[in-house]
């Protein structure tokens, strides 16, 4: 069944919350999920649950909230919604393994309503997205990602993964690096019922999304978790760790709304990674595997790239 | 003589750099600062001075910059400079030190200028201010800090530190960690020629307080480095530089200011620590020499305080 309706989505994210954490406990391996409910100062809360120290995750969160309030500016949008007040659930995601070769990952995906003073509903829509953020990227790894998401989103509506992929790209983007935070995914905002695309396509389009977002990531980390790595390897994903705080901490407009509107500061913080390195001016040596990274950090257009372009 | 004219301004920027670097080296003892010089896209420049794994430095940063462009929104105060073509000149400083009993320091010294599109001066002005940010604080460091920044600032104005201390903490606060980045100092900008307050004064003032860095900071660095730490007490300090790093990405004005202006990332953000860590939901035990760091940082009256108090 589609998750259309505000108890249905919550009961979702709730099960993907489960589902999700269940898969990441059996990857690991050792560690265990540790379960947080909070309440919201404005109604409603949450349950966050971390994993941390264990054989893959160094840590790694996955959130789940569904709380009421008023709309701060950084929701961005449409203007007429400020100051209104409005519910939100979602889930978020985000993992830091511990092996530098496997990619840190990222994922959200929300619903919000809008209500006018008298509490009559003005506004719905579905959010959401997921990217990669790998240090030693593999282009293998990053087709599949992306080609699992396009599947699910093209399997819905035809060309919806161009759109978010481009959106996911221009979203993700550290302008005083000028370079992408990793090697993208896909994002989108403001799914509504509208010409064209009725509230159930929507509501189709955005689930199955987030039930892509296991088989996207999950192979790449069983994979990449059986590699050696070095000291050398760990220095290098703390220094690219600095690029993600940056970016969560100066730009991500998820992170400023949490915390404008009053949300549980540890739980918004999650996102950022458990140890971080930053160096004055650090270049890696032309042609090492440190090097190659940049190349993935442009937006580029993975499902039609070969090994050689590189 | 008091530097009042831009190209006065400029040369006593340089003459404090080198200054507090020379006073800087040889409290290290050990390691020496690296000169990096920089051009502006749209004019100008500056010199980056980094000290970096000495004894008493794990990161220091002594920067100056000569800039011109265009005022961006982020600079605030009045609404009719934006737009407006500006010169800013300035000193920034930050201290990260290796021995967690030493606090982190950061000061700033800046001049502005804002023109028409004729190239006619409108506005000139100048701001700065220095605060201090110990992970294991004693009044006694406290109170000396405070104290000789006040007598810099009221031997020229009297009643200024009051007014400046209040802005310090008013700026360098966190609202989602309801607490004040460190123990403050002075902060102040947009100082004018203005009736009551004439141009030879706002410099003074301003040089008074930039002299007024070295005397309020050294002594305590010189103590408190003689005290031996332990890994407990590291990691307290990379888990505080988390709280330090989330101010500058998410708040600070001067770094949006910098990173919006095409600023040079690199110097911008050496303002960030060279390590740090993120915990969930870390609190110190209750009793500990951690926990009482949180009494400091709620902008207290240090100059009217005693030890009884806390």
């Amino acid at each position: 069944m589609i998750p259309q309706q505000r108890d249905e989505i919550v009961d979702f994210l709730r099960q993907l919350q489960h589902h999700i954490c269940t898969a990441l406990v059996k990857l690991d391996g050792e560690a265990a999920f540790r379960h947080d409910d909070w309440q919201h100062h404005s109604g409603g809360g949450g349950q966050t649950r971390v994993i941390e120290g264990g054989r893959v995750f160094e840590r790694g969160a996955v959130n789940v909230s569904a709380v009421e309030g008023r709309l701060p500016k950084s929701v961005g949008g449409r203007g007429d919604n400020i100051g209104q007040n409005f519910f939100a659930c979602g889930l978020s995601l985000v993992l830091h393994p511990q092996n530098p070769f496997v990619p840190a990952v990222h994922c959200n995906f929300r619903y919000f309503e809008c209500f006018d003073e008298q509490g009559v509903r003005q506004d719905r829509w579905f959010g959401g997205g997921a990217d990669l953020t790998p240090v030693y990227p593999e282009l293998e790894d990053v087709q599949h990602f992306h080609r699992t998401l396009q599947r699910a989103c093209d399997g819905v509506v035809p060309g919806s993964y161009q759109r978010f992929k481009a959106q996911c790209d221009e979203y993700f983007y550290l302008p005083h690096r000028q370079e992408t935070r990793g090697v993208g995914g896909v994002f989108f905002d403001y799914l509504r019922d509208e010409p064209g695309h009725d509230w159930n396509t929507q509501a189709t389009l955005w689930h199955a999304c987030a039930l892509g977002f296991l088989p996207a990531y999950l192979p790449i980390a069983e994979r990449q978790v059986q590699r050696e790595y070095g000291e050398q390897h760990k220095q290098w994903q703390l220094l690219r760790r600095g690029r993600y705080a940056e970016f969560n901490l100066a730009f991500d407009r998820g992170t400023r709304f949490g915390l404008e509107t009053g949300g549980r500061t540890e739980s918004i913080l999650l996102s950022l990674p458990p140890q971080v390195v930053w160096a004055y001016n650090h270049q890696p040596a032309p042609g090492s595997a440190e090097a190659r990274l940049a190349w993935f950090l442009q937006g580029r257009d993975w499902l039609g790239i070969s090994e050689q372009e590189q």
